[in-house]
């Protein structure tokens, strides 16, 4: 028989093929108990997101099949979060009013453009371009846009009636200056179901612990509570006639059944004016995800791949531009439920999925009458957890640099603008990354007692041959810290005193040296070249063979002597001290 | 007597006070050497820059002497380049018409803009900055930009006649176009101007040689050819009135006289239009200046101070806002000649200054018939050296990335934009060090034979302990290479063949780590929590003390458990391996 192709990338092949009968428990179950926590949060973000709160269940539904067809980590939660929901606002509301069918199809047109560069950078297997977000600039940026999250949300908790502003700053002078003007029903409901849920949340939890219940038993009632809150608020607004009486704002008519086939738009200009904020959703999109599903896997002892994860991240995003939907990612906080609740396979998001459609076909009516504040409270309690101040603390206390990164993406994202903020801290964060690098540890080393060990002058009493200079590079050499090892080898020659005998050789030790660009060669060449002409040598000690490889064929290890080169540094200063 | 304060920093009080009959004879002999360069290339710049030539001259009397007062190298020759007066000419071109009033202030005050910029930098310490240019970046710059100018100086030297243009694409076709139109006296003029360059350049200089002249009689004769080919073109024209009867076209009417105080314009609008040409001006002229100063201080054994140095290219160029003048840095070859010269001191610099003084009052009239092929050929003669396609060979072998972006900042410097260039190079430079950066060397090491050496397991013959897996990362832990770690690790375990003993533990061996930023301290937790509920335990060799010193009081140490820290690989082993 002859060799088949191989076949093609499709990760669920393997788990469907193994699927055990000991697997569906936990995925039922896992299905049943995130999809209490999806209906709720997909209607509110899709709100949130400035859009009707079907599109969120219809972003619940091909997603969160279509991921586990193509995702290499297992139980990830596909579907709307609050940070991309945000970002979606704040890209469209520049292009089109809110509720027009025009606002609908750039949501679908941005989540095309979300899936179409995941695709690529996945194929192009352009996933490590995430890294360069440090988890500074994604700590800041979050909180920053979170804080927007909570402040646009106080409007419908308290039903202040606040006006629509494209600032963060204006809508939280608004929010504020309307503070006495709360709808007290609006605001009563509202704060209750964040009693319920911040009781359900840990109280009830610690007593049903108490009462000897099971892990098992208390998760699905646990994570019922945004459930529960909506069905309570539905009742009472329904019963008391709050919409009518109160004033009371609703979710009203949502249309029953399925979204269909949607198109997005295909047009350069639409397209341009939506890239920016495409790519910034994306990556964002993509990193809290991959971070979400890590986290799970490394629990699993399973591998997950960030290039195949970028492709499935993309092909949900195009597959919610089809149907209805808007950009979608991994929620964390649903994934961990569904981790928690035993999910062992994709087919618990599957069926999660199956649970949105029917939830379309037949109960869109039973939310007529649930009351806007409900969905503000859970958003507000699903998220506010998630600002993180804590992580600011501990790096200002371990490291400036990342705390300062934190600080100019949260602020940037709060008084400027969230794309803008996320793009602005990533370049903060390369650029005191840059620095820091640029001032490597360099160290003059003397001879630790009669060992071979050459250790910091500076730190241990070591003997040091006045007329040779041992200097480690406790750094890999390039462009932008080149010039600093030059002035320190130039400074550490002209900074002699006068009564110590002139240095004749210049020993560096590389042990610490992984790579040397090109900037760094012609450094070292110069330096080499200037300190010839003033007679004094240059040698090298502790090569790494990988960088030895490199500088053989471009001529270097000629130029400077092959004799000038030792294995050890011991042997060097023996050699030299002769 | 009291405390004086400390003398603001004016680094020619050291020198003047020092100054010694015996520098005198160099000083006066590099200034009238430098003197026959500067005064034909800086008209040639001016013309270059879209300025009128005077314009040069009086960019070359206040700099130089004010850059010697403020700078701490001590024989660089301030002045107008090549580089920046294309860079002038292509930012002002789009702003005003070339010989209008407006132009000639637009000149100045993006004099005014660099000097500003630069002295900000200065003063806040930032000289590091320009580090972020790696040497590629500098050189396919440097390369691209000067191809422009040959290409646009072919029409002078030629007599083309060829439209100005912004674009180089089309200077270049419409050059290539109208080559058969060539003014044969104008080319012949200057095609012996460049004869006579090349020749004085080194033929003439190895003859002299051979009759055993001295480098000290050769020097000003060798380098005086510039002044040379003026003069015999200047004669030529005028004898044979080539203007009027051959169409050559000649420099015309200089204004006698200096310039008397101008003033840039101080307009929030038009700062803004100019800003980031004059920032890149800024960069792009100090790291020439910069680099040639440093060269040549490094051959005297002296010091040069980065930011110190910043600070005297600023006051350098608002002097020449105040003076008539344009951009001026540090010009690389002139400032050789005056080293090469004898120069001691910036003395040598003030005296090209009085030189261009006496120039402008006394002998502007000389120039009028001077033959602007004849520029042309001085300045295609000064700058086509340093096209530096030899690197870009050599980075080819030596470094891909560095090679990269070489060409990526020549491409788009030619077919785009000059400032446009430089930035996208940095950018890409940037990027390939991050990538290269974000995937470290990684070794799982084990011990050679018996000794207390700890090597990397597919490099050498080493013993291993399969219950521990020992792992070397050399590298500094940070955001764009926590991931990577993280999945080395993870896979180092996962990959694990089932026929091989458990691994217990996980040893991690911190010899080549500097620091470790917060990203990777929260990778290190989590990975840390992650095998603790697998029952692996993480143990740490060799911690530098400064990154010792990091980790304590963020209660990293104790997390870990002070007692898995060991101070060598040696002693982790022997003790985990009882």
């Amino acid at each position: 028989m002859p060799n088949l192709p191989p076949m093609p990338s499709l990760p669920a092949w393997e788990w469907m093929q193994k699927y055990q009968s000991q697997y569906l428990l936990g995925d039922i179950t896992a299905g049943i108990v995130v999809t209490s926590l999806l209906i709720p949060q997909s209607m509110a973000y899709a709100l949130l997101a400035g859009l009707p709160p079907q599109v969120g269940l219809y972003a619940s539904i091909v997603p969160a099949i279509a991921y586990p067809l193509f995702g290499t980590s297992k139980v990830l939660a596909v579907g709307p979060v609050a940070v991309s929901s945000l970002m979606v606002a704040a890209a469209i509301a520049k292009l089109a009013p809110q509720g027009t069918e025009a606002y609908l199809t750039l949501a679908l047109t941005i989540a095309f453009l979300v899936g179409a560069i995941a695709v690529v950078m996945g194929i192009l297997r352009m996933g490590f371009l995430v890294n360069f977000l440090s988890r500074a600039v994604i700590s800041g940026f979050i909180s920053g846009a979170l804080i927007i999250v909570i402040v646009s949300q106080l409007d419908h908790l308290l039903g202040l009636g606040v006006p629509t502003t494209t600032s963060f700053i204006e809508t939280l002078i608004k929010t504020l200056s309307l503070i006495t003007h709360i709808n007290r029903t609006t605001a009563i409901l509202g704060l209750g179901s964040v009693a319920i849920l911040l009781y359900f949340n840990q109280p009830l939890v610690n007593q049903l612990k108490q009462l000897d219940w099971s892990e098992a038993q208390i998760l699905p009632i646990s994570k019922g509570a945004p459930l529960l809150v909506v069905i309570l608020g539905t009742l009472i607004t329904f019963s008391l006639q709050l919409d009518q009486t109160q004033a009371v704002e609703i979710v009203g008519a949502i249309p029953a059944g399925l979204s269909g086939l949607t198109m997005p738009i295909f047009d350069q200009e639409t397209w341009l004016s939506l890239l920016s904020a495409a790519l910034a959703i994306a990556i964002v999109g993509y990193m809290e995800g991959f971070a979400g599903g890590q986290a799970i896997a490394t629990k699993r002892m399973e591998k997950i791949d960030p290039n195949q994860e970028l492709i499935a991240f993309g092909i949900a995003n195009i597959s919610a531009a089809f149907s209805g939907g808007y950009p979608v990612t991994g929620a964390v906080s649903r994934s961990m439920v569904s981790f928690s609740a035993g999910a062992n396979t994709g087919l618990a998001s599957m069926i999660t999925g199956v649970f949105a459609i029917i939830t379309l076909l037949f109960f869109t009516s039973w939310f007529y009458f649930l009351p806007q504040t409900c969905l503000a409270a859970i958003i507000i309690m699903a998220v506010y957890k998630l600002i993180d101040f804590a992580t600011l603390k501990r790096m200002w206390n371990y490291d400036k640099a990342d705390a300062i990164a934190w600080i100019a993406t949260f602020v940037a994202v709060l008084l400027w603008d969230v794309q803008a903020g996320i793009i602005l801290g990533a370049m903060i964060a390369i650029a005191l990354h840059l620095y820091r690098t640029s001032q490597p540890h360099i160290a003059i080393v003397g001879r630790m007692g009669d060992s071979a060990d050459f250790r910091d002058i500076l730190r241990h009493e070591v003997k040091t041959n006045p007329q040779i200079l041992a200097i480690r590079i406790d750094a890999n050499l390039y462009f932008a810290n080149a010039q600093y090892v030059q002035n320190f080898i130039n400074q550490a020659i002209s900074d002699r005193p006068d009564d110590q005998p002139e240095v004749t050789s210049i020993l560096l030790v590389c042990s610490a040296i992984n790579f040397i660009d090109t900037s760094a060669l012609e450094m070292l060449e110069s330096l080499i070249a200037t300190f010839k002409s003033l007679n004094i040598n240059f040698y090298f000690s502790e090569v790494k063979s990988s960088v030895m490889d490199k500088l053989e064929p471009i001529g270097f290890v000629d130029l400077v002597g092959r004799d000038r080169f030792f294995l050890s540094t011991d042997l060097a200063m023996r050699e030299l001290s002769k």
